[in-house]
């Protein structure tokens, strides 16, 4: 290589090489940029955060979780006579949380951390490995791809962008048709999220390498949507249009593109969050396209079982009959739990056949990987 | 979307609600997160930042381009009552640019701006339309899927993550086979700069519509490559195992993966500044392998005709033979001119067939992407 041993000034120094010798007690965060030692993870999963700011009067980290899982308050860095800031923290809880540093007052990115679209921008996030799971790391078993498709919307007439799970085997096997499983990210996030933050790829990986876990395209898009030249709500997050999307849009395009069993049968919808609630909404309201369901710590309003999804439970029999899952779950520490627990107690009241799953964790990303993990085994048996 | 509306304090006021009110003049930057109105540009070119910092007692912006194309020294941003910096810059080029802000002398991220992988970091970028060039826009027309496929690398042990574009219709016509670009980013860049940055997939969609570029898959992996327990040399780029993870992990794996035509007649290699340096020296040192090599604005070192690349170019008859294309391409603002231009005249001094480009543009993606879209169409006529 030596062709490419760098001179450049300029390059040199404005490119950080990377730091690859370590304490022995931890290691670099799996979510930091090629290279960068901090945020550094101990075994006993405290975290050091590192943050240059030779200027600054105070450096502070926080984490943006629900529940904040670096503690209420903003802990604060201490500044090192190189002008480079450095605190360690108590032990952080395993799974990936979003955070940011406070400097001066002002929240920014840590640049040694890789962004994931969450809180409405690219945000900083920590992967904080858990010794005892590991159902969503990369094994060693066959990947499949995740595909970015770009289609126009004629819904929302825009460019829109799908991240579309094949499994394994998919080119190989050109005769074999797949069931699809459509899969939203929360409010503020994007269809980057159930893969950057939430692993799906992995975790599908793993199932089906054990046989867990039939085969499955799993399509991520954006959940996002409005119809040009409609005036919003005032109140409105700007997703008034996906329901259109997916029934009009998305569900065409997938069946016309990949090679998917075109049937309510082998068809699910879930998401997490917002994008529960919209899950929710999309396949109760369309049963003849929608025969799975879930919802992972759903954003629900004012869930009434007479009158809510166009009035679908009022039969109870018939959408028994039609629902092969309806998949509830939401942890304890979730804001959102109330809500949920109550929607699966009417549920149950009124006889509508659904699991309801719960633990003790908050609303946060390493519950929605267990939901998948939970979630996606009981799909497509008929 | 009445379920929808959102009642929790907790997320309305986390979540930046979309802003769609804008000026006539101009419109937000396409690498604003969505929702977002700064950055914002004029159609003369002016673009308008703005960050919320009530504390801070400086805010400047600044390009982070070769050239810095905002200015050599950052711009400042005047404080408004609010707390709300802004301020609006001289006419920006167009391209694509990255950039910081500088917050009482500590360089941050812009959270209204996407960040794109470069100089080593989730950098901001600001994309800055052309009125005149649009043939790296997403236009009409069929579209292709960018693949992320992961892989066990033989040679660093570890797994690696790479962007494969395949052209439309790929999955339609499953008899059909397809020549293969490989194609490299430059340093502090990633596997994704090609399609996030440079937009090389719309560029391939638009040349493969109009028939100027025969439909081909582009694989874009990770430059950096080094082996498990190797010592690093001290100005090492961490680049020295790449040559043989393209030799022997990737193109056997594109290769067994993909309906490719597993023929150094249909096998190109092509990259940017370091990449087009690594692109130099796998093209050239595989002969075997690559028939078509392809360098823009590339990092070189001391070349020498005689000893350079294994001494290839010393049989000027066989290289002449063997090589199907030699394109090479470098501006004249661009801090590598000088070398490149020094490597066309070798070259031709000794009698290598070659294509040399140069303009007036510098070290920066605008002139990357007009590299791609001149050099695609020459590729893969026999």
């Amino acid at each position: 290589m030596k062709v490419l041993y760098p001179t450049l000034i300029t390059l040199a120094i404005l490119l950080p090489l990377p730091v690859y010798a370590q304490p022995e007690e931890g290691r670099p965060a799996p979510s930091n940029v090629p290279g960068q030692q901090y945020p550094y993870i101990y075994s006993d999963g405290r975290v050091t955060f590192q943050f240059k700011a030779p200027e600054a009067k105070r450096v502070q980290v926080v984490g943006r979780d629900g529940k904040n899982i670096l503690g209420k308050k903003p802990i604060d860095l201490i500044r090192g006579e190189d002008g480079v800031w450095k605190v360690t923290t108590p032990p952080v809880p395993p799974g990936f949380h979003y955070y940011q540093l406070i400097v001066d007052g002002t929240p920014v990115n840590d640049p040694s951390s890789q962004t994931y679209f969450g809180w409405g921008q690219a945000s900083s996030g920590l992967e904080v490995p858990d010794p005892q799971l590991d159902f969503y790391e990369a094994k060693s078993v066959p990947h499949g791809e995740v595909r970015l498709r770009w289609y126009h919307s004629r819904v929302t007439r825009e460019l829109r962008r799908v991240y579309v799970y094949t499994p394994p085997g998919y080119d190989a096997n050109t005769k074999r048709r797949y069931p699809v499983l459509y899969l939203q990210h929360g409010a503020g996030e994007s269809e980057r999220a159930w893969t950057e933050q939430g692993r799906a790829n992995f975790i599908l990986d793993n199932l089906i390498a054990v046989g867990k876990a039939k085969p499955m395209i799993v399509v991520m898009d954006n959940g996002y949507a409005r119809k040009p030249n409609v005036p919003l709500p005032p109140d409105s997050w700007g997703i008034e249009a996906f329901e259109e999307v997916v029934t009009k849009d998305l569900v065409p395009l997938i069946d016309s593109t990949y090679r998917t069993i075109a049937n309510r049968q082998y068809r699910a919808i879930a998401g997490l969050s917002m994008g529960g609630g919209q899950a929710l909404q999309v396949g109760l309201n369309n049963l003849d396209k929608f025969a799975w369901v879930g919802g992972f710590s759903s954003f629900l309003k004012d869930f009434d079982v007479k009158t809510s999804y166009s009035g679908v439970f009022i039969n109870t029999g018939n959408v028994n009959l039609q629902l092969r899952l309806l998949w509830l779950g939401c942890d304890t520490k979730d804001d959102f739990y109330i809500d949920n627990k109550n929607l699966h107690e009417a549920l149950e009241k009124a006889g509508i056949k659904h699991v309801w799953v719960t633990g003790s964790g908050g609303h946060e990303w390493q519950v929605w990987r267990r939901y998948l993990y939970t979630f996606v085994p009981q799909l497509f048996h008929l």
